[in-house]
């Protein structure tokens, strides 16, 4: 269970990093369609998308933005290479128009986000891209990708964070996570909200997250013997000696561990903790926490695994079970309970003219949008309120914001260029947990009931009503 | 919806799919703790491991293989660069026995694996390494993280089938995927099972797998008149008229076509579909049919979209909705309502010596096994049967096996090459077609209570006692 991770990494991060930049295509064929039809008749005017969830999802009193950096590195680096464009002309749907426009692509539009690490809740707009319409309308469907999924697994760590707030969790779920990036997402993701570490030696190495691990079943079964397997092990790895207790019986494997110790301990080698990975936990980490108790050992640490969520962390600490830290896998990593979240990115304004859609169910808020976040005097979230940013800017200036508000959205990038260097990841780790610390007592629950007051705006309801007047007439 | 695609494109595929290669460090830690252990302790011997689904998730009467394709180029180009090498030894943990073994790393063992598209069911082996133990044990964390993707996305998808058999299904869930390679990896399962084709353009340049799309709501808001953005955008994809209904009202909308259709026609371009995204679509489909057939549009097809899965595949079915085809987004590519699986790979044998763990609801069958699936006069699968290999062999050989009986499992890599090149995506779609036609229909309903009958072999029972009685004497 070793997290001694190495400092400044930062050529092979960046290299790491740079296997994330996918290719341009990673995008629906619609986008490819629009941007023809919006070249061919020259709709090259300024869009506004913003990027919000519809609705909460069952059992999610708040969400934890995550995501943004890599959404920038994405901006920054959209190119279309001359084999894309090749192959996009050999599949004889597009003209040349649409080639030369791609070839020359570079994306020069602005955009508004919150900080990563941030709570937010449905309606409330998390970035706003100002861009030609061609180029707003091509980012589309990646940058959903990388935000949804980031935020979605950044809001079930939290949930895990605030169901055993003083254990140590670690993210176990590489091998059940939704492929090669989601793995990597889900161990940035879930660190940011709180988690030590993670098992995921590419997640060390991209981002610098602590890693932890410590052996299988295979190497216990591998061996003819489990108390000499655990010996083989500990010899092998000294500074991370964590032995795994359940491949046979996890009682008599803590009473070889005892037996072990001393052992162990005349080479200089101290076990630090010992892995329970299935049967009732809470009864065998007290069973197993007394044997190494009377056996001399009350500094080894218990870790357990197997099938946890968050529901089972708060359960084992019910039952005051003692375990100091917990690996948490495929729940994690996919979000199991709640694996997609409603993220929709939808055109707010076109040509200095606010636009919505009245699918039913679907209808959305025209305009600019700037979130304000007000506290209470304990400095605990008191309720949000979405007004249109040109009202939201007056109001900052000419004084008339309520007091204490905090406005949620910042310029981040400009003509496509990144305004400063994204946080740390170390840094918006912190604010998530600023971000949880405020949260009120009800959303910290595991099942909130209780609904976080958003307030729209009375501008923003205005505004709805002219541009349905508007479309009415024409 | 055009679905034309350009062949021969080899070289772009194969460019794309080299994208997918990812560091050999997308592994877990203890991977390596162990690897350091066997190294130094000299476990080198053969070890045979089986990656099999402990038991099928709720609504699963069957699971479909998929990703062998990936997990043997995986095989075959798994590496560790000299950076990869310089940032492990940056971190140190390991020593320089791992450090040597990892720069001339490759993977030499042997493969069997059941061919993609088959169906399987719990406990049975859909793959088995049998190499030397470090190797063996390196490769489980990628290798479940691949098989387990795919086969979940194609087992979903072939719910969706079964659900909508003579309907157009298409992939349009890249945006809520978890990142890119599930996107990707989202896109060929669901081919493979059956689906016509995806919207992810990516998916077309690196698996050929056919396009379609149409155009979003944002497009239609971008103008300032529905009319004329279904005009614009037909002059533009006059090959692809698909229009969306339902930005403001979907049978005015629908009247806006009917309008349109002949000062188009003048032009020489068709409309060829329109698609419905919100609302109540059984009801929608039938009125805009109406409306399109009275204005003299039966050849216009309908598709519809938006929150789909395959229980309101069933509905819609039920309902008689007059609709060609489906987009099918989130719910295919998270697998929504089963987003994990509990696929596990478990050492069965080393250095010739049968092994098992036993830990509670966890336990193996040790060994080496085929599975032998029997089919009844009509085709129908009847059930199958989990026995040792050696047993297999010899009733293969001495001709006591039952008739009709085949095996599953072949060798797929010997030495760490492919026997032969893996079949085309369409054969494997051809055989994935086979067996959803082959299922008992009990297990071709939505709800399956009925249980496939999976046997286990009299000499694996044995086996599995021999194993304990040997642990217990040790």
């Amino acid at each position: 269970m070793d997290s001694t991770i190495p400092q400044s990494l930062t050529a092979a991060k960046t290299a790491a990093v740079d296997a994330f930049t996918t290719s341009p295509l990673l995008t629906d064929l619609y986008q490819l369609n629009m941007i023809q039809a919006y070249l061919d008749h020259g709709d090259a005017g300024t869009a506004v998308f913003e990027l919000f969830v519809r609705s909460l999802p069952p059992r999610r009193g708040f969400l934890l933005a995550a995501g943004l950096h890599q959404a920038l590195d994405f901006f920054e680096n959209l190119r279309f290479s001359a084999a894309d464009i090749a192959w996009l002309r050999s599949t004889g749907r597009f003209n040349k128009n649409l080639f030369d426009y791609l070839g020359d692509f570079r994306f020069t539009g602005d955009v508004h986000a919150i900080a990563e690490g941030t709570a937010f809740f449905a309606s409330e707009p998390i970035l706003r891209v100002t861009a030609p319409l061609p180029q707003a309308q091509l980012v589309e469907s990646r940058l959903i990708n990388i935000l949804h999924f980031q935020s979605l697994i950044a809001s079930k760590a939290a949930r895990c964070i605030l169901a055993a707030p003083n254990k140590l969790l670690v993210d176990f779920g590489m091998r059940r996570a939704h492929g090669a990036e989601a793995a990597l997402f889900a161990a940035r993701a879930s660190y940011l909200a709180g988690f030590a570490g993670t098992a995921t030696v590419l997640a060390g190495q991209a981002f610098g997250i602590p890693l932890y691990g410590t052996m299988a079943h295979s190497f216990i079964e591998a061996q003819d013997d489990e108390a000499k397997a655990f010996e083989i092990f500990a010899r092998a790895r000294p500074d991370n000696v964590v032995l795994l207790l359940d491949t046979y019986d996890t009682e008599a494997a803590a009473q070889k561990v005892v037996a072990l110790a001393p052992r162990l301990k005349a080479l200089g080698i101290a076990i630090r903790g010992v892995r329970l990975d299935s049967g009732d936990l809470s009864a065998l980490a007290k069973s197993v926490r007394a044997i190494l108790d009377r056996g001399g050992l009350p500094d080894v640490t218990i870790f357990a695994s197997g099938g946890l969520d968050e529901d089972r962390l708060a359960d084992l600490a019910q039952a005051h079970a003692p375990i100091d830290g917990f690996g948490i896998g495929t729940s994690l990593t996919t979000s199991s309970d709640v694996p997609a979240i409603d993220f929709v990115y939808k055109l707010q304004e076109y040509n200095d003219i606010p636009r919505r859609k009245r699918s039913e169910k679907k209808a959305t808020w025209p305009g600019r949008k700037q979130v304000w976040r007000r506290y209470d005097n304990k400095g605990v979230m008191a309720g949000d309120r979405i007004a249109l940013e040109r009202d939201s800017l007056r109001a900052a200036t000419d004084g008339s914001a309520a007091a204490g508000e905090e406005p949620l959205l910042h310029c981040v990038m400009r003509n496509g260029r990144r305004l400063m260097p994204s946080p740390s990841l170390d840094e918006i780790r912190r604010r998530a947990r600023q971000q949880l610390e405020g949260l009120p007592e009800p959303l910290r629950q595991l099942h909130a009931d209780a609904t976080y007051p958003v307030e729209v705006g009375d501008d923003l309801i205005k505004l709805a009503a002219e541009v349905d007047r508007r479309l009415r007439q024409s």
